[in-house]
């Protein structure tokens, strides 16, 4: 009989924290037990929830905890998100503080999941690149700015020899690009700068609109060549990723933006972990990106959290690899740390880092890629901005952060 | 110019809270300002985000907070509640201690939202009932229980007088009575104890499935004359339930239940307002019930944020007040309590309170029908008691609540 475990982090979960698992474990599948005759006992035991573990803890600021974690009969719901989410964690998010920290499902269910269509390796065949961390940059103010503006943004950032380009996750079908035009315009853009450099830089259009909508739009998409669909995945739900990625006539890579996530994901008392959604749910349910705030910036994780979510999106499961791409406060310095933290399979994503370079974007791209090359070769850095001003410039102006060893 | 204004709680908001503010203006809206040349600043200028209100305050816990208005403004996003959600709420949710309190919308935005198509006065039209709290029950031990079962039990609980029977938020598609079985084999059970009692119940089936499927299965449910959806909205989408509450085709009142909710409402420092999720966003986007936790019982709210979701859903707007149901905890004793606290127009909604009466559902029925009527009718509950052998049994079994003067 196949079950989904479900752990949770229970945070003053009361005199008898196996009791109350024993209940969330009943409460959430048939109701009771001990009061039900024999025969009903007989009746509903495939439907039962059990408790798998409970191990009491402390949390960081000394808090009784416990983690508990509780089998659910696939019996009881159908192979879809929001049936899972419903079921073990729709009342209970409710009640007191819970916090959802792991899924593990069963061989069965995972079958019925899409996972990422391209993954790591995709992507690299795409680019053409598989030795290096990639180079992702964001566009950078972009609301209220003509056609003809983000055109000039595309191109310097991809003379600098960034691998991919992400639209700002605010940008709307609003103004003078809107989504088909970015994607015709941008793709001319890029051939362009791929004729003059040799270089192939995708570029991630947003896919926004009503999420009856989206199938529709990303179908153009599709037709009109886009290369990758950028998504704001938690203003939608996780249903419609799904939906997105297991269409057979929507084959582009699947970037995850996290907008909106760190309303269910922030709290260390309340809502999901950080690497169950946006590691692991974001990689089953098929984004091959996944964006995090990084540990680095001002906007930032911890790095146990990140580390996690890389983890979750890289480990070996029946789902191809999807790339973790660590955001925020990311400079060219930041290179060799990003390195060590998160090796060579993630992606370096700048915005400020990039389009703030005294050479312009171009300059910022030219600088990331010479400090990855200097990292994968073992060179000092300080050697290898002597041949690359703009590295030079990039290090003059951020500094560089300390990797200890 | 239109405008979209959203209200923050930020807890530890730094040492200069309206210099925070600007930041999140910007950041959110055109980026960077004041080194813009002048030409740039005419073109953006009406897209710049504007700092409405800063106000420091102090948490329950003395944590220092301000309490912050922005208003973004409409030519910024499209008319949808991704586009808004990640707008107000998208990089910011991951960006510290930062509560989403509530958003109001401009009168031309709201013209584009749905709202309850029957709200209170439609549901108490389909009833007969317009001058006293609608009575629910909810269906017990659902999963893994026959069609037959769950028959005798729909049953039992019209035969009490209740108003409402909704389906538990965990049953899918499953087992041997799945959803269009539940609404035909419901219809009849519920015609018969019409025929009987000469009072209409109404049956809540539970929508499911994939999102993609939802409207086609909701079309089929209204075809095969359903009464009412439960919906549980925050397992999908805010965006999805307006998609439901907006198409012609499903004429079918909404019941939004609270499932998952509590993963981004419970912090009191991250995600959002309950008054805005349950209240304000479930009304607009067109639900005709929202459920929440009741202040009384094991899982419950805080007083003043049950009021405050209340409130949403009632007060003056353009939109038709949608009805407040309370739940958890909800026995007979408790309805003088409820009446105080939400008045006539609310639903009074009850699991155990029903089905653990000694005399069955039915039983428990009676006994809130009784003490609803005592209260309207300002006789003490004692005195009533003595004429309704249910009620004295409940009373007996579970107590009465003080009501404070």
């Amino acid at each position: 009989m196949s079950e989904l475990k479900a752990t949770y982090v229970l945070t003053d979960p009361g005199a008898d924290p196996e009791k109350r698992a024993e209940q969330i474990a009943l409460g959430l599948t048939v109701g009771s037990w001990t009061d039900l005759p024999q025969l009903k006992q007989e009746q509903l035991k495939k439907h039962k929830g059990r408790v798998v573990r409970v191990e009491e803890t402390e949390g960081d600021l000394g808090e009784k905890q416990a983690v508990v974690t509780i089998a659910y009969p696939e019996a009881n719901f159908t192979s879809d998100i929001p049936a899972v989410l419903t079921t073990v964690f729709g009342k209970l998010s409710l009640d007191g503080k819970v916090k959802l920290a792991d899924l593990a499902f069963s061989k069965t269910f995972k079958q019925s999941l899409p996972g990422p269509a391209y993954g790591v390796y995709g992507i690299r065949k795409k680019i053409g690149e598989f030795e290096r961390p990639l180079l992702m940059s964001i566009f950078k103010g972009v609301i209220g700015r003509s056609m003809e503006d983000l055109k000039e943004q595309l191109r310097q950032q991809a003379l600098g020899g960034v691998d991919l380009i992400k639209d700002d996750e605010i940008l709307f079908e609003t103004g003078s690009a809107p989504f088909e035009k970015r994607i015709i315009e941008g793709k001319k853009v890029l051939q362009n700068t791929y004729e003059e450099t040799g270089h192939r830089t995708l570029y991630a259009v947003n896919l926004t609109g009503r999420t009856l909508e989206l199938k529709g739009k990303a179908k153009k998409a599709a037709e009109l060549g886009a290369d990758v669909l950028l998504f704001n995945v938690f203003a939608y739900g996780l249903d419609v990723l799904q939906s997105l990625a297991e269409d057979d006539e929507i084959p582009l890579p699947i970037m995850a933006h996290p907008a909106v996530s760190g309303a269910f994901t922030s709290s260390p008392y309340y809502g999901f972990s950080h690497s169950l959604l946006l590691g692991k749910l974001n990689r089953y349910l098929g984004a091959d990106f996944s964006l995090f705030p990084s540990p680095y910036g001002s906007v930032a994780l911890a790095k146990r959290e990140t580390l996690a979510i890389h983890d979750e999106c890289t480990k070996e499961d029946v789902f191809k690899p999807s790339f973790a791409v660590p955001s925020a406060g990311i400079h060219p310095g930041m290179v060799p740390l990003l390195m060590k933290d998160f090796g060579i399979d993630h992606i370096i994503n700048a915005g400020g880092g990039i389009h703030g370079h005294p050479n312009g974007a171009a300059g910022g791209g030219r600088a990331f890629r010479a400090i990855i090359e200097a990292v994968l070769e073992a060179e000092p850095v300080e050697e290898k901005a002597k041949r690359s001003p703009d590295l030079r410039l990039a290090l003059e102006k951020w500094g560089k952060a300390e990797v200890s060893v």
